[in-house]
Formats: C-alpha cells, structure tokens, sequence
C-alpha cells in the first residue's frame, strides 16, 4: 500500500469512528446496563448524578478552551452555540439549569454541586483531563474529542425512558435535560464530523483523530468505572467522596 | 495605619483604578495624539489598523481563555455577551465584521487580516502576553485586566468624530466598529468594575487588581510605541512586517 492510498476516504473515516464507538462508547459499561435498566438504588443513581455534575459543569469550560485557541472567527461563533446550550441565557435555561432540577430532586444543595463536594476524585482526574486535552493537544484533536456526541443521542433517548420507568421518584421535569439534549448533541456531532473529515488530511492527522475519540471514549468509561467501584455492592467510597445517609 | 484600615473602600479602589487610567491609558500617546489630530499619513492609518485587527481577533480568544477557567455559570453566561459582540451571531453581524469593514476600506484582504500577515512582532508579543495573562493569572485579575475599558467609551467616541473629519477615504460605515463599541465597553466596564471591588477584598487583592490594570495599559501603550517606532518618520518596519506600496 502506497502512502497515498493510506489516507482514508471521508466516509471511510467516519466509519472508522464509529466502529471506535461500538467497542468503546460507555453504553457497554455495566454500570450503564445497572442505571438503565432500573437495578440501581437510589444511593447509586444519586452518585451517578453528583459526578456526572462534575462533567457537566466543565463542560463549557472546555468549549471555552477550544474557542479561547481558536482565530477563526466562523469556527469560534459555531462552537459559541454549545456555551449557550450548557450556561443559557438567563439563569433559569440551559443545560445546567435543567441538570439543577435533576440534583434537586436526588435531594443536593447546588453549592455543594457546583464545587464539586464529594465527587469522586477518579472523576476529577478523568474530566479534568479531557478539559486539559482540549486545551493542549491540536484543535483538531480538540474537535475530535467531542465526537463521542455520534452516539450520544441513542443513549439519551434510551436513559430518558428507561429511567423514567425505572425510578418513581424522578419524573419528566426532572429529567428534562435528557428531553433537549440529543437534538443538541445531534447538531454538534454532525459539524464536528463534518470537520474532522474535511481537516484531517493525512493520515497521521486521522489517526489523531480517532485517538481522540478513543481518549474521550477512555474519560468516559473512567467515570462510570469510579462509580462501579465505589458505590455498587460491595461499595468503597474513598476518603472525602460522597455516601449516602444511613 | 493599621493592617485592617489597609483595605480600600470600594470607591476608593475605583479611584486608584481611574488615576492609573489617567497616568497610563494609551490616549496619553504621542501616536494616538497624532492619529486623532490627522496628521497619520494613510499608510500610517493602514499600519495602525493592520496592528490593530491582531489585537481585535484576539479578543475572543482571551475571553473564552476567561470562561475557560471559570466554574462559575454566571459569570461565564455574562462574559459570553463579550464573545457575542466581537464574533456575533452570523458572519455578517459582530465587531469583528464591523473591523473588516475598515480593512477592507484601507485596502487589506481579509484572509492577510485574520493570519496577522505584517503585523509588528511587539504587536504580537503585547498581545500575546495579554492573551497569556488572562489564561494564567488569578480570576480576578483576569476580570481587571478588562478594565482599561472604563476609559474607552470616551476615547472611542472622539476617535470615530476625528477620523471621520480628517480622513477623506475613511467614512461612517467604515468606522462602524467605533459607533457600536462605546455602549458595550460601558456596559462591561461597569460589570468587571463591581466585580473587582466585590471580590478583592485584601490590599493584596486590591494590588494584585491594580496591578492587572496597569499591565493591561503597558499592552496597549506598547502595541502604539511598535507604530510609531516602525511606521512614524523616519519609520523602521522589522523584516517581514507590513510596508505600504511604493
């Protein structure tokens, strides 16, 4: 095979990302399986929450990350649009809004939640470094990171419904940032994908590409493995992270 | 004086910042002086501008470097209306569109613009470093190295009323950025100015804020200090910078 022909084709590329999903998205998990298939008790689907906070709240700042390294003015206003989805416009919309009225419901103050009490510290180093990823690495790699958006909106769908089956104590309102989400998602990853096949021009370049999904794939496996080892029987919460009342 | 009555009021604060505006804002400079009386030549105008677009496309970089770093949604959401202004909301809307709109008039290609093709090396360090500042210093320095702003509105405005009445070649739609731009620097001014006297609540905090402002001052004072170095009779432009046709 000569160089040249190593470069894949944009369809063959996205399809090489995809396959990266397949075997690696967190929907394999067991912890996924156990949340959406109801086994979780409510300790379980509270820490889920809480750490996944932590995700969620850093989210925009790692959008910010990405626009902060960018001098393309159309490529900064494009990504500009996640910022709003997470923060809002006011106080009372967004993304962390609507992931507010989960943890409320789980019965945590939003202090607590913003700074991160409790979490557990495996989810600490995972999110912080994919913020770090996206700070760091080339913004191509930045923009592949995010593709684990491609799959997102199955699982989403799925989440909503399985847990409103599921948990009697969580309801539509409670769950609606799983209501505007995948549309989000789905818009996200179909520019981002779009971007990553026109940029990634070598192939050394895709295979950046799909190491960073691969390591965004990593991040997120990580901080439901935490989960599993500290709060699924026989659970071992490490020092400082949260526990349920007794 | 005791440690306890170190600590300034937060009017008093706000007149330490206003002198060190007085002391060292870039109107005070000999070239902004000469570009408001219309004694630039053109090709000094064209100078001025080209430095000028390197600092304006790093706006947005800086600000998204601010969010970045900030775990705060409200304050992110608030700083977010600052990438809104510069990038906007479509590509033909925005203060960086409205920027374009006097390159293009002083015969810049708008590709050249965005990759900083020409522009002065110290134009780019001071910006770089300011860049740099905002990503690495405390939050609330980063939020008062924004401060220069609260000596803007007035500087703007007088700046578009000489440049329309001494430059010919130069009209009210060309120098749309410096209609729009005075009410968003009071608005953020006013923002980044409460923030300051909310949140340094030690003299060393109050130093560290004076400090970020006097900083900030150094950048734009130096980017004019580059002009009227390189470009300002007898000019010296460094190899590969920008020089006007023959």
């Amino acid at each position: 095979v000569s160089p040249a022909t190593d470069v894949l084709s944009p369809d063959r590329l996205a399809h090489e990302l995809r396959a990266i999903g397949t075997a690696r998205y967190h929907d394999k998990h067991s912890f996924h399986a156990r949340l959406h298939s109801g086994r979780c008790t409510r300790a379980e689907v509270q820490a889920w929450a809480l750490n996944r906070s932590y995700y969620q709240i850093r989210i925009p700042m790692k959008d910010a990350a990405l626009i902060a390294r960018c001098d393309d003015p159309d490529l900064r206003r494009i990504w500009r649009s996640r910022l709003e989805d997470h923060d809002g416009t006011t106080g009372a919309d967004g993304g962390i809004a609507r992931w507010f009225a989960l943890t409320d419901a789980l019965g945590f103050d939003r202090r607590d939640v913003l700074a991160g009490r409790g979490v557990l510290p495996i989810t600490r180093f995972a999110v912080d470094a994919y913020v770090a990823f996206v700070r760091e690495r080339t913004l191509l790699e930045a923009v592949a990171s995010s593709l684990t958006e491609l799959f997102a909106p199955t699982i989403v769908q799925h989440r909503l419904e399985s847990m409103l089956r599921h948990y009697d104590y969580l309801d539509a309102d409670r769950l609606a940032y799983f209501v505007e989400r995948p549309r989000q998602a789905a818009r996200d990853a179909d520019y981002a994908l779009g971007y990553v096949q026109c940029h990634a021009r070598t192939i050394e370049q895709q295979k950046a590409v799909m190491a960073a999904l691969t390591f965004k794939c990593d991040v997120l496996w990580a901080m439901l493995d935490a989960l599993q080892h500290a709060y699924v029987e026989p659970g071992r919460p490490p020092p400082g992270a949260w526990v349920a009342a007794p």
